[in-house]
């Protein structure tokens, strides 16, 4: 057990006391913060908002971690798992000062601590979970689950770091937190930080008991050894206990986390590296109202949330709210004028050592720009439209491997992928880098190494909220993933979202590097997984995002694939979602075209078109790989059989480009719009993925119902491709059918031409039937002029 | 160990090279399927796809499972997780004969044989990952993690059920595989089935090694210990010791399993029920090429495909794979027609016993309608409407407390939910039944017990895959959530709605109850929360799935609520999306009155609008209960300031019957369109999610840019109900404004309207922030005439 004198116990209890006398006052009072006149109702908020339960033992960590920075200049960051923390975390920075550094309006006295309580769970004032609004923070506490992979995202590639994780008991219940244990499989004691979970088993939900409060010591021990933790516990509801033993166990893990870095970076790793985990069980709502009526409230459920309600019209409560605040002793905590006693503050770090003042959590002042290769160097060369074959993310491969090398001495740069970067076909950056692992290598294994910087686990989730935790501590990083099972993280993503707009708002918190998506394996090319693997709904997630965070491009081609990379690699703040097929294809865009086509966000390919500078009778509109590959074959078809089409094709790579300037920053002006679809020609438009986004990007364009639409409707499923396009009424036949449809004046000629492209459907039919395979016309087609 | 004499498991064993051969002849070969001729280029198929690796180890668990059920008669359903496994299971399927009682054209004969290897991963044929199209499964092998989760789904309330559950070592992963392992905290061994879990550990994923099979055995045994399991280890890589200790261990497990539930059916509990778990540990691709070229592929990631590529074109690779399904001798396997030999086929159980022909796994054999209450009996009752205040919710659970009693015998609905009964205010039913736990019970504990059908976990991923489990298994339930979270499980209600389309297709399977969502605590009402728990993007998910399964339900008020929830509970084969608060809010319609109006879908009205049988100047249309509220209210201002203004107002409750009839069965008719919304007025739509589903459902209606369409657009977080429409600019002053504007007659009295709406939320905006809370004018408006 630790040496602490009773007056150091006592004033580290002191400190706790005033984060939960504002924990408190934050969620009941509007006026009268000191308590310096008795509490009278019109000093209590007209709705009681906020939760009471999970505070005490966030302060209770945060008073503690403080210490053991005081003594170890450690630079510890504070993540907070557990949903609604906010009163307790948000006490800490603003008695540290951060808070009143950031919001000059929230002083440190009795003024700006009135504006503290009132701003709480307010209407223009912050949330009662976390959020980016709170220094310290780069996490929310809204959607649970994520915390530890958030975590662990932070300590890759930050040796100095150690992250203090606190995991509730009640998101320890779900699916992506029960995954993140596993990440110190890939915690490299070498190269990496620390993650110190630390457990804290209050044991109730909103209203139920928790499952891991529910289990003995015996077995979560056994839980978490088998994790490969070493399990600390601190219980206990004694304050002036727990205190001893917390500050006890905190020294100790702290010491064997040094152990196992120190043998490590020597050059001489411990066999095996059971990592601290610290198990904290302590009251739910400690120091709150022990009951009311009889019925017991703290460590119930029944503290989650506002314990005492109806305090403004019941005197009874009122005075027992007064109790309960006064039980702090408020007048031992802060001085007359309301500021924390100055040997109080005296138990904080000072400066950027402030948990609430780490610049790790405001990862954008430690970012460093990526260097990158000069993109164009990889290019595919071409010499006509589509003629020649490539594989887009192959050929990316070389480009990110690059990446790899140039960055070698930041360290800032890591792929998070689900087992498939060679799937992908990324396989180039195992030229220069591994997959990473922890484990036992065995010598069949490929390309595994203790520090590579490609992190393969078969979780979407683990992908997801590593790369988001390694972001937001200012690194960067792409994520390529099966387009289908993205949306595994649809949730995911649309918090970082949020966190970003609200990051937006707040000039303290600097740009990080975007959240890049590279989606391959895409839904068109399942010919060995089928229907499952068939899923394009994340464009849908995404587009609905605030119109300033998210961006997604549908590069047609290798070249526009290189070059919308290197610029969603040199972006910051954004969401980029990138679609990109990795099956030999056809290639359309010499590079300095694929520049202009990427810089304009959509243009007409007039190579593909039938017409001089006339205006077109219809146009065939495409975004997305395999249905370009489609439109310019049907285009190319219409220019055979029907040359007096007059035909234009507009490829749209920038999806946002279509949407109307007032929606989004990339929507093209009308007169683009215009100049390239007309105000009235027939557009048939081919899309990659659901059909209804296109809709929503038009309207309000002239004349939307002119736009017919094709694109996956949830048709085909172990197929070829040229199956796959037919049976979702995407084929270049389709294309070209609906064309001439669309055009009255055709419609002598249209009949005859409709047959030969119904005739060719069913011959494609009866071979595949036959042959298993696509017609050799199909498969082998390529752009003549 | 187990007394099995030599000839028994030569017979096993046999049988499994049976299904071996069967598998590698799937992946490979287009004819000649016994190998009655040396085996030729043309024998094998044009494109190799499919996977191996995984195949072997299945049908080494199914044919001992085989064993088992033939000396116990007992009902074992096989849910297999591991991707790709088609090929072992098939085989199974195949050799027990259901296959071609399903199949008629899939015969037990080489024609028949030559089918079914033809028909695996080719065009029209079956995926490489289980489907719907195979019998005896009720899971998907393409998205990985949920297949434990889906075991206990079936197992619960089915006590004469064994789920034996193949876990694969890729998918054990994934989040919500490893959140599935708590399950057991809630199965009840009185009245629920068994899950023996049985965790391949073959070594790799696609390309690296998967994360537990590195893990010891001791420290798995840990891992295991502390889950709750008691873990039972089979390991080796020769058949003939393997297949011994297998039989053995199986029967190990199934005395344990029978002594736990036998203890609690006799009200005599084991005082610790660890349920056992076996841990198979074998290689990857077993019985497979062993190396090539010198490079290892047996027991390596190199096996996981297609192990053997080019050997259509190489010949020594056609030899090697000659060799490869000879090794399995089909001579001694097969007789000359192609037919497994008597002796192996008596070692498969029998009829409805066949693993492949379970009625559980066909569980619309085995629904039973659920006894409904008169849904009527619980209306809400109105003098007029817009006066009366009402919980949709609250009102519901008194229905749902009913439903529970009225089945109490058979034991077949449960609710699902992430902790939030209460919270969502479904509590009614907490007067009849229990959250369900198998842990300790302390007195503090509410509702809480060990035969509780409220099955409460935070986790979406658990409530989802239980739920979906529950309902393959033909029962019927709910799943409440927070609108926000539940797109954490985008995902899976994808594949859910993919299964139940294929199912569709597929006349053997027959309907089950639908996946039903009762969405609360929804976007407009986070005033305890914001922006994180802010969401609607769920219903932009659904709807994109096939039309034939989806329907999304917008109950503006408590009645509608009661008759569309009774509506889907009786429905089948559907997504069934019912979005309603939990808030009390204003009700509009009396009982017949909903009734009418859900059967049509969406309806005007005549009392909220301002015409007689005129034409309207401009139409208020909605869709969700806030929006309602907004635009009756905005309607009203209109009739008090606007009389002139000819105003009709339109409320959408089936989202779908805004769609046109060709994309959605509720499609509403052009005509009914026509007369609900002219061909030519202004529409302003109120609507509760992202707009854009709105723009798209219209396309292809007359004029669609004269829908004016308000919905979420990403403002607001912690804040009053009012302010949250003001700030997405969807207040019923929004509106009227917007209204007015869009009316050219209008413009003379138009801007002193405008200037009085500005007034208006000018004097909210200083309201609110003096008062923290809503005008009262707003707060307390009420309808009048």
């Amino acid at each position: 057990m630790i040496n602490l004198t009773s007056l150091e116990i006592d004033n580290i209890h002191a400190y706790w006391q005033a984060a939960n006398y504002l924990a408190v006052g934050q969620i009941y009072l509007q006026d009268n913060p000191l308590l310096n006149e008795p509490l009278r109702p019109e000093h209590i908020k007209p709705r009681l908002l906020g939760h009471w339960g999970t505070s005490p033992g966030l302060s209770f960590i945060y008073v503690h971690l403080n210490r053991l920075i005081k003594n170890t200049g450690a630079d510890i960051l504070y993540v907070c798992g557990p949903g609604h923390g906010a009163p307790g975390v948000v006490a800490h920075t603003y008695l540290e000062g951060t808070y009143s550094e950031i919001y000059p309006n929230v002083t440190q006295d009795e003024r700006g601590m009135r504006h503290l309580f009132r701003q709480f769970s307010t209407p223009g004032g912050i949330p009662s979970h976390l959020s980016a609004d709170i220094p310290g923070s780069i996490h929310e506490g809204g959607e649970l689950g994520y915390s530890l992979v958030h975590a662990f995202g932070a300590a890759f590639d930050n040796p100095g770091l150690l992250v203090a994780c606190i995991v509730g008991d009640g998101e320890a219940e779900t699916g992506p937190l029960e995954a993140s244990w596993k990440s110190i499989a890939f915690l490299n004691p070498v190269r990496d930080g620390a993650v110190l979970p630390i457990l804290h088993l209050n044991g109730y939900k909103i209203s139920g008991p928790t499952v891991l409060s529910r289990m003995s010591d015996i077995k979560l021990e056994q839980l978490f050894n088998g994790h490969g933790y070493d399990v600390l516990f601190v219980e206990g509801n004694n304050p002036a206990v727990v205190h001893r033993q917390m500050a006890g166990i905190l020294d100790e893990a702290y010491r064997r986390i040094k152990l196992i870095q120190d043998h490590a970076r020597q050059g001489n790793p411990l066999p095996c590296n059971r990592w601290p985990i610290i198990i904290l069980r302590t009251p739910k709502g400690w120091t709150g109202p022990k009951e009311w009526n009889g019925i017991p409230i703290e460590d119930t459920f029944r503290s989650h949330q506002v314990p005492l309600t109806g305090v403004k019209e019941d005197p009874k409560k009122l005075k027992a709210l007064e109790d309960w605040m006064l039980s702090y002793r408020p007048e031992r905590l802060f001085d007359k004028k309301g500021k924390l006693l100055p040997e109080l503050a005296a138990l904080a770090p000072e400066g950027n050592k402030r948990m609430s003042a780490l610049p790790y959590a405001n990862g954008g002042l430690l970012l460093k720009e990526l260097h990158l290769p000069e993109f164009r160097k990889y290019a595919v060369s071409l010499t006509a439209p589509g003629v020649t074959e490539a594989e887009s993310t192959r050929n990316l491969g070389k480009y990110l491997r690059d990446v790899f090398s140039l960055n070698q001495e930041t360290n800032n740069f890591r792929l998070f992928c689900p087992d498939e970067t060679t799937s992908n076909r990324l396989e180039a950056v195992f030229e220069v880098t591994n997959r990473c692992s922890m484990q036992t290598i065995n010598p069949a294994d490929d390309k595994l190494a203790n520090d590579g910087r490609v992190m393969e686990v078969l979780s979407e989730h683990l992908c997801e909220g590593w790369l988001e935790g390694y972001l937001l501590t200012g690194r960067h990083g792409l994520f390529p993933c099966y387009e289908a099972f993205v949306t595994i993280v649809d949730s995911m993503v649309s918090q970082h979202a949020k966190w970003l707009k609200t990051a937006h708002g707040l000039p303290w918190r600097k740009p990080v590097a975007s959240l890049n998506y590279l989606l391959t394996s895409h839904v068109w090319r399942q010919d060995n997984n089928g229907y499952s693997h068939q899923g394009p709904g994340f464009i849908d997630t995404v587009v609905n995002k605030k119109s300033a965070v998210v961006r997604i491009y549908l590069p047609p081609d290798a070249n526009t694939l290189l070059s919308v990379m290197d610029h969603c690699l040199r972006s910051k703040d954004y969401v980029n979602v990138v679609i990109a097929g990795k099956q030999p294809e056809l290639q359309w865009l010499t590079m300095p075209e694929a520049i202009d086509h990427c810089a304009l966000g959509a243009s007409e390919w007039k190579w593909a078109g039938n017409m001089a500078n006339e205006q077109p009778d219809v146009i065939l509109g495409c975004a997305g790989d395999v249905p370009t590959l489609e439109a310019v074959a049907a285009a190319w078809i219409l220019k055979q059989y029907m040359p007096e089409l007059k035909v234009r094709l507009v490829n749209v790579m920038d999806l946002m480009s279509l949407s109307p300037v007032a929606y989004h920053p990339h929507g093209m002006s009308d007169e683009l719009f215009n100049t390239l679809f007309t105000n009235t020609a027939p557009v048939i438009f081919a899309f990659h993925g659901y059909v209804r986004i296109i809709h929503d990007l038009i309207h309000g364009r002239p004349d939307p119902a002119r736009f017919h639409v094709r694109g996956y409707m949830e048709e085909g499923t172990t197929t070829t491709p040229f199956d796959m396009v037919v049976l979702n009424k995407m084929s270049r036949y389709h294309l070209a059918m609906e064309a001439v449809k669309r055009v009255p004046h055709m419609h002598q000629q249209a009949d005859a031409f409709i047959s030969y492209c119904e005739g060719k459907l069913k011959e494609h039919a009866a071979y595949i039937c036959a042959n298993l395979d696509d017609l050799p016309e199909i498969k082998n087609w390529k752009w003549t002029n």
